[in-house]
């Protein structure tokens, strides 16, 4: 049994994982996948080093199976298939208003806590969300970003008949645009790289080139000249958040959810001129991972196609580096069992 | 009977009111106050050059009395005190999904036809707004204002018990601080001027200074940590748009009500982190008339004090140029009755 170990300073180690008996309400559970996200590729470069204690096993984008049920755990058993949201929300306070999934003290699997790129994990029972069982468990380590997805288009207001411009057309994008069309919404996709915009374009979305395309004249001419009633950023460009409040209907949304580090310049005289709304949009809440279960076990979405490759647990260091120096990719998964 | 007529390059001249016989649909008033906004002052120095036709009678803060009734005219008489919402809307297409009143084709009396700084005004009959008999028509020109301070904290969704933070102020901050306290709420004002200050600590409003105070500080103990509901950008400052989504609490709501003609650096990291809400608000609907004239007629909110002088139509040009050397004002009155 192995676990990836994130040492600091940007480097990874290979190790032994050491199964660790579940307490009363946790779970042990076999990972089967892990998939690699952007918060991890930040935490290799380093970014993230003031936060994470090291060493520290990462990721957070898993599916698997139960192993061990600690004392007081209902509703699962071994052998369930399962997903873990990675969320710890323990320490929330009054102060939080009810928002657990945003909370003050929260603290994410993966980042402030071990994660899942291990073959063996002891999580809070609370954490869990059943698979149908059956589900391809390739597909259910997608179940984390289209659980962000799901909460981004609620976030969004998206409704049938729609029009939703997803500025951004990496993992987190297409799953987005994804989700909108399910919600019976028309989803354009603007994104400069030809590769992305190639499988948006073979997923069936109307997909624009910012550099080269006139994005606003595709956007009004599908609107009838109204704008787009609900525009995602998630390039986390200055380009991006600028395009979003230009490309909006009146009283549209605009949903922030790329990570910007930095303050950025917003189009205040949209925002004012066409009353806009500009939604912050972080993780998810429960249903969200439940709408994000239902979508894979639906079958519809064809999320398949987003994975690129399937990797094993000792090329993570690898996979790192690689992906680090311009590997194209959209999803890779890590197969962590040992 | 006089008028004020813009004249281009930040000129004025007062000059002979022609009355305007109303024609079908159309109503002429008697003029009796008309208040001077920031926008009248920025049309002063020239800045809107580009959209104001001249000569231009501006002027939009009013109040008056129905003098002639157009044919089909309906619900008013002569005599009836009135208020006008300065919006013609009847350029309204299907693209503008309804919201009239930020309607592509809007027309704003007093900026882009002509407003109320003369004695005898005719307007569509759809702009008129009754007031309550006997309402002292000086109070009624704050309508207007008032209006808008009842659309932001609409837009603001305030709601009894929680606490509002308004940047900035001036004449549309306070009647948000006093509109947002009428609606139950706790209301922390932000003003750097002393005197604008301490007026609103007069009006009974825990009063903070940005250079000076620490706000951030006053509004957690306010809110026993959790921040401000609901935050208004009144002041179209960088260092106020930062603030705002510095002292919102999670999921809280920042309207942006002050005009930004350029983008400015806004911290997009708050907004994800917090889940926050940026939203535009401009000018008014009809029900935020309604509701403005509910609470002048009902007297609580001590917006008189508001009021810092009331100057003959004569003397508009020299107003104009006091206010622009720096003149310690509130809300300046026109008597436009000749």
């Amino acid at each position: 049994m192995s676990a990836v170990y994130y040492e600091g300073a940007g480097t990874f180690s290979v190790g032994e994982c050491v199964a660790q008996p579940p307490g009363p309400g946790e779970v042990r559970l076999e990972v089967a996948y892990c998939g690699v996200c952007g918060t991890d590729l930040h935490i290799a470069h380093g970014a993230m080093d003031a936060r994470v204690h090291t060493p520290q096993v990462i990721g957070h984008e898993m599916s698997g199976t139960v192993a061990d049920v600690g004392a007081g755990v209902e509703g699962f058993r071994a052998g369930d298939s399962v997903v873990v949201r990675p969320l710890d929300t323990r320490g929330e306070t009054p102060a939080d208003r009810g928002f657990s999934h945003i909370s003050r003290n929260l603290k994410f699997l993966g980042i402030d806590a071990p994660g899942a790129l291990q073959a063996s994990w002891t999580v809070p029972a609370f954490t869990l969300h059943a698979l149908p069982q059956g589900l391809d468990l390739r597909l259910g380590a997608l179940a984390e970003p289209l659980a962000v997805a799901c909460h981004d288009v609620r976030r969004g207001e998206v409704a049938p008949g729609q029009t939703a411009v997803v500025i951004g057309g990496g993992p987190i994008g297409l799953l987005i645009a994804l989700v909108a069309r399910a919600r019976a919404a028309r989803v354009l996709v603007v994104e400069p790289d030809a590769t992305r915009r190639a499988l948006a374009a073979e997923l069936g979305f109307a997909a624009y080139d910012p550099a080269g395309d006139d994005v606003a004249a595709a956007v009004a001419e599908t609107t009838e000249g109204a704008g787009a009633d609900v525009v995602f950023e998630v390039s986390g460009s200055a380009a991006g958040i600028l395009a979003a409040t230009q490309l909006a209907c009146l009283r549209g949304r605009v949903v922030v959810v790329a990570i910007f580090s930095e303050p950025k310049p917003v189009a205040l005289f949209d925002l004012f001129w066409k009353e806009l709304e500009l939604r912050g949009a972080r993780v998810y809440e429960p249903e969200d991972f439940e709408a994000a279960i239902a979508l894979l076990a639906d079958g519809s979405l064809d999320v398949e196609r987003l994975i690129t490759a399937v990797e094993p647990l000792e090329r993570v260091p690898a996979v790192f580096d690689e992906l680090s120096s311009g590997r194209p990719a959209m999803k890779i998964l890590v197969d962590c069992r040992s």
